[in-house]
């Protein structure tokens, strides 16, 4: 029986490919999606790791473009792209014939497939025989690639940061990806830890988490982010909010798996309702900070609530100043909108704990 | 793609059975186990729903013996026996051959199966095999077997108690079960919801918590506990602990699926730290009251904490009588242990409300 719980266990890593890791650079498969909002994992990456992909492939009747020059797969394949990344939705929950044999020609070109797409890549007969013929690797992002411990809770050295929203997509990931950013231009030593799909594409690591059982859930937080350097920070992707009734157990498995030393809120001021929640209405910030620093403490007894975050995308730039004024006289630390102004008060809030 | 999915389902459905529900009564199989407490669950489900089971089924050597009449398989299928029973932990992690050959023996004669055992019977080839040509279902009650929604919040008719713990197993099963059993002896309308494998074999149904995927925790809970009469309670079994880091999450998911109105307490008052986390010290009732609580009531603001169920077998019942009337004065509301005592007061409180 240990040697058939072995052969399962193998067989499901030859399945998924022999790493969890995404092979970068990439070639960004845009397919012939039909605006630019559904290629918005692709413009992530662009973004936020644009030495990770080499450029993007497009398709006819694509309307998207991330800014990247075109290539076919031979093109990408000469300036060394490892890997083919379907960083798009498509449409009908379905990988059209169209996107197939593009897929099935980078496989037979020896590169690596990886998807954020609902439907999954393993669940393609051809391009399973194919990518095990070729020795290629298919990355679902969506679904775990490794076995995760139970979280021990055990004090691990080098620090770590987490963002908690007031609700679900209220710009958590953004704030995390541009503190990261930050506090590297500042020369402190970090690392975006991603916990969704998108941001596991943009850097090609990390930890599905919706996806994770129950009881590994806080243990895949302690393995994304292990014992480092004193000086190191780590800089959480969270999910959910705590106060979300449908996700908010996801989110306390974050707090707690992520043993934080500091907590950066994150809001969306104009939202009516918890999303997809209409009969739920939105924490304030403070809520949300009552309820996260005691249970963050049980973790660790140090954790802070250093800054904030304000998605003020719905406000005129007059109101977003204003606004984030007023929460910073308020909450009494700084209030920002990363993507307006920048996280560099929300690093150097970080840099003197 | 979508016939493709629905086949998936469909084999996933016929692989577990075409139902959730375990088919009752029981044979409870308790092999050859080498003492008492390796028939725990067995145990309870004489205790907790004798009319769930017709007999005991033990082989040579078996030491625990669960207080109902032996019998053999075709003595048991003669009293209406629907499904044998695996109510026993087994040795070294694997299903014997002598096992294997009651089991084989089970399904010839039409026995459903069904196990708690971390080995998997999905994962025995001759098992699936001889079940399907039988018609016959194998539940193995640690992993999930309906794909549950994601929580919508919304609020439910009918009543729901839920049993919190400072930490894991301090008797929370124990205490939902003894509440639900002290509420049917006062005419009440309630229904033990499991949510581990124990109360899901005792029952026949539940859901198994711990194995759920992170974004169907609090749905799968939803799902448990659905709209029902006005003067209808559902008691929840609890698990983990808000304060306990390796499960967390899956506390949360509880409090916000479940919508409870009332909340027990359950605590075990002389454990020296958290269960597993050596460096992690056990809170006290009224921190756990006072995180439980606000987070409670994000899905049900009436929701308020009751009662107070003491797991005092490690003292005497001098000591358990004093530190429960201790207790009670401090908290101010019913203090029990409902092993020693009862749960009547604790059904009583949930009737004032």
């Amino acid at each position: 029986m240990d040697l058939r719980a072995e052969s399962r266990k193998l067989s499901v890593t030859l399945h998924l490919g022999t790493s969890a890791m995404i092979k970068t650079p990439y070639l960004l498969f845009l397919g012939d999606v039909p605006d630019q909002l559904s290629a918005k994992v692709a413009q992530g990456i662009k973004d936020w790791r644009p030495d990770n992909a080499v450029g993007q492939f497009r398709m006819d009747g694509c309307k998207a473009d991330v800014g990247l020059g075109d290539m076919t797969l031979a093109e990408a394949k000469s300036k060394g792209a490892k890997t083919l990344v379907l960083g798009v939705a498509n449409r009908g929950g379905y990988i059209s014939d169209a996107w197939k044999a593009v897929l099935m020609d980078a496989l037979n070109m020896g590169y690596d497939l990886a998807s954020g797409l609902h439907n999954l890549l393993r669940d393609e007969e051809d391009l399973v025989a194919l990518a095990a013929e070729k020795g290629c690797e298919l990355h679902d992002v969506r679904v775990p690639s490794v076995e995760y411990p139970i979280a021990t809770g055990v004090k691990r050295s080098g620090k770590r940061v987490l963002a908690v929203g007031t609700d679900c997509s209220v710009g958590k990931m953004y704030t995390a990806l541009a503190l990261d950013e930050a506090m590297r231009a500042k020369g402190m030593k970090s690392t975006f830890r991603a916990t969704g799909q998108t941001g596991i594409l943009i850097t090609g690591d990390g930890v599905p988490l919706d996806a994770v059982v129950a009881d590994f859930m806080a243990g895949s937080i302690e393995y994304l982010t292990p014992a480092n350097d004193d000086d190191h920070w780590d800089i959480i992707e969270g999910q959910g909010s705590l106060m979300h009734v449908s996700y908010s157990g996801v989110t306390l498995a974050l707090v707690h798996g992520g043993q934080p030393d500091a907590l950066i809120l994150c809001h969306e001021p104009t939202r009516k309702h918890m999303r997809g929640l209409p009969d739920y209405s939105v924490p304030t910030m403070q809520q949300i900070s009552d309820l996260a620093l005691p249970l963050a403490r049980v973790g660790n007894p140090a954790c802070q609530v250093v800054g904030i975050s304000v998605n003020t995308q719905h406000m005129s730039e007059d109101e977003a100043v204003a606004y984030l004024a007023g929460v910073e006289a308020e909450m009494g630390m700084p209030a920002v909108d990363p993507f307006r102004h920048g996280a560099e008060r929300l690093a150097d809030a970080i840099a003197a704990l």
